[in-house]
């Protein structure tokens, strides 16, 4: 695929107020960089009623009409419309579309030539702040990202910024968008977030847990046909001592048999929230017929896909904090600015891992090849297993390649989880659906240190300790500067 | 044991405004009944300065300040004396304890001679307003029935009214009381409430997993010595097709072996509420140190207890309504009025059930023989299972011999759930403990039946129907009045 890498996107950002008038049953926004928003009339009436309240919900569709009408009526050719009996765009909802798995499943699916909406909050931007964090790499906003995205290939991703928590909220975006699936990236993330105070683990659970009910049941009422992909994490299984299977085990006990949903022995309140979303998942497909596609995915890793190499300006986030930031990606981090790689503990964890172009690779073929009505299923996404020590000992070789001295340390485990173990995940039902992986390469780690050599100016070192503890968690709700 | 049902308690209801005094750091709320009540001055201060809006919570000591002392200082000998090396009694919080479960059990403990605080923000109360519903039973305010315990047994039991998911004030009552045991019944617990619409399984899900992790870091917080008894449910386990065991399961699977949290396959949002708490409090045992025991207990029946048939005013609540009510106590009353026995579909659904006589027993026994730190002990907690069916012909025999024409009818069953299954759960460990057992005898079937025919002009036929549909579940706000 040849990359766009010197393509402009010359709009600018403004922040000032912008004059309406109506057409129709919508309003047009004009906008200083001669593109045009839509927004319907009932977020508009949020908007000029609230007066001076804050705002809690606005619906931009963030393309020009124009060629909004010229993709909806000719798209062109690609995978989605190979896939599909209908040459009329799939349409998929991807809720936590500016997050770092959200935002490359957005753009990936687009080049696809499914019609996407990205569903957000944008309130991990706003933990950002809270916590004085910053992505490695630079990133636009989502209005720059889509305004740029549109620039480059003529594809319009709508955009509803709202919470999902917020049902009214969500049942204007199914209503407005109608979704023939929907990836479900739109909960906390993080398990140390989670672990920082009581407010925060309140906040998790629930955010997680009435987001992904409140999905439910506007799929249940406007469209039941809707297939649901949730993000789930191979931290529900925890750390077995036998084979960790895909979402069910069968069991013989006393002479008798049953296949039952794999025992989920989660680690922190955000794994735990995971684990409840699939139980009340499970549970709608049963009762209900809703058809759910629970991608149990491992630490993901990289940076680049296909279409965020295309302009900087749809670059991805890269967190490398000790909230934020995973394994690996922390690991090239450390290595690039001369930091000790930090392992917790024994190093003797290991888990599965995946490069993100195999994440927007499973979520595509997730969406191409949907659950039955009623069917529960549940995929373990990712592609090679890992201990910490090893990913230590592969970033340190791949440093000494490009001439960096790379040091590891052990630091106490901040997390209360088993330092050596057993490990055995299956992964085979995305492979079968036709995923090929990308399998961490000596060139990946290559890409992925020059990647963070590029920004080790931005690099704060206070951040990349860890300073959240499982242990110590407490009721006072607590600043964290890592 | 001697039933005191002959003593008057001649305290009086008032709703006008009492006068109330400050003494050292309490201020004293004088009643026109004599008693005095005690009050906190953060309770206070939330009185007096929130004017018209409604009050939050309210921490009121139902008890004569000299009645009180003297309960403290001496002690009569029971079982909780004997069973503790000191002679100083045991603090048990019981939450939810103005509810069918929790009243008894609160009395049961009090007669036992623990101390005790009932937490409850009387909501069940208002589901009875707000949905049209009553209790069979008439049940005096939580504050005549205290008054009334007190006044007939010297015995005070404290109050504190207030939401647990409203972490200010758990923490107010944890500092307030220094409970060493907490028993957790609080929560919504009626499976066709959470089936009612969207906002009911929502308000389901967050009280009780929120109120359940606030009651966790509570405990954490201020005392990591504090016993955790939860109420989990059967129910969590589902129907599966090989033997239910408490709350673990040793698999071997290609080769390997492990014990591992029991897969649960609950059956609605309620049901799944409990399984979310089991797993999040599982983890804070691994991650903390908390000792905790889970109840999974079946479906409870009958009315009286030793406490609750000492005087009217303490009678339990009896429900028989298509919500609230369960099958074997609306069998009852359905018998009691000449309406047919309701069985919903086959009537092959097989479940675990306890007489309310064993439910305080079995409280009392996980109380006395704590979990230890860091420990999660599970228990099944109920005596025999019945099917549907069973009790439908149980309640037949019995009501015939009181010369009732009892009919039964199938109504179209409103669950998603199967209804002809295997079911074989283990229920040992109470028993081991030392449970003894008050089965369902010709004789309680009897008593339950004349006390439903005692009752029956309070009986409102509308009330028994199911009208909540698994399947119809709706995302408007639902008025039921079943």
């Amino acid at each position: 695929m040849a990359h766009i890498l010197s393509t402009s996107c010359s709009f600018k950002t403004s922040t000032s107020a912008t004059p309406y008038s109506k057409t129709s049953n919508q309003y047009s926004l004009a906008h200083p960089t001669g593109l045009t928003f839509r927004t319907s009339i009932y977020s508009l009436k949020k908007l000029v009623s609230h007066g001076k309240r804050p705002l809690r919900h606005l619906t931009v569709c963030a393309t020009t009409l124009s060629m909004s009408q010229e993709s909806q009526t000719e798209p062109t050719s690609g995978t989605q419309d190979s896939q599909n009996e209908s040459s009329k765009p799939k349409r998929v909802m991807v809720i936590g579309g500016d997050g770092y798995c959200g935002w490359a499943t957005a753009l990936h699916l687009s080049n696809k030539n499914y019609e996407v909406a990205i569903v957000d909050s944008l309130v991990r931007r706003l933990f950002d702040h809270q916590l004085g964090l910053d992505s490695l790499t630079p990133i636009s906003s989502i209005h720059n990202r889509l305004r740029c995205w549109e620039s480059l290939t003529g594809k319009n991703i709508q955009l509803y910024i709202g919470d999902i928590c917020d049902f009214e909220f969500l049942s204007e975006t199914f209503k407005s968008f109608e979704p023939d699936s929907v990836v479900h990236f739109g909960e906390q993330r993080s398990a140390p977030y989670s672990m920082i105070d009581r407010s925060r683990a309140v906040f998790t659970q629930k955010n997680n847990v009435i987001g992904t009910l409140n999905v439910l049941f506007a799929i249940k009422e406007f469209n039941d046909d809707c297939h649901l992909v949730k993000l789930g994490t191979m931290g529900e299984y925890g750390t077995p001592n036998i084979d960790i299977e895909e979402g069910y085990i069968t069991i013989t006990h006393n002479g008798r048999t049953d296949t039952l949903p794999y025992p989920k022995q989660a680690s922190s309140f955000y794994h735990l929230s995971k684990v409840h979303d699939s139980n009340n998942i499970a549970f709608t497909c049963k009762a209900w017929g809703i058809r759910a596609t629970d991608l149990n995915q491992g630490v993901v890793y990289g940076v680049r896909t296909d279409e965020t190499e295309m302009h900087e300006e749809l670059c991805n986030r890269f967190d490398y904090d000790g909230v934020f930031g995973t394994a690996l990606n922390r690991f090239c981090v450390q290595a690039a600015i001369g930091h000790p790689l930090t392992v917790y503990g024994k190093g003797g964890q290991t888990r599965g891992y995946l490069d993100i172009r195999d994440t927007v690779q499973c979520v595509e073929l997730a969406i191409a090849n949907p659950a039955q009505h009623g069917e529960f299923r549940v995929f373990n996404q990712f592609t090679e297993q890992f201990s910490v020590n090893e990913l230590a000992s592969l970033v340190t070789k791949a440093g000494e390649k490009l001439g960096l001295d790379v040091q590891t340390i052990s630091v106490p485990n901040p997390r209360v989880e088993a330092e050596e173990h057993y490990y055995n995940a299956k992964h085979t039902k995305l492979i079968e659906l036709g995923l090929k992986p990308h399998l961490l390469s000596d060139s990946l780690l290559d890409s992925l240190l020059n990647f963070s050599m590029k920004f080790k100016d931005r690099v704060d070192k206070k951040l990349i300790m860890p300073d959240v503890s499982w242990r110590k968690i407490g009721v006072k709700p607590r600043t964290v500067t890592t």
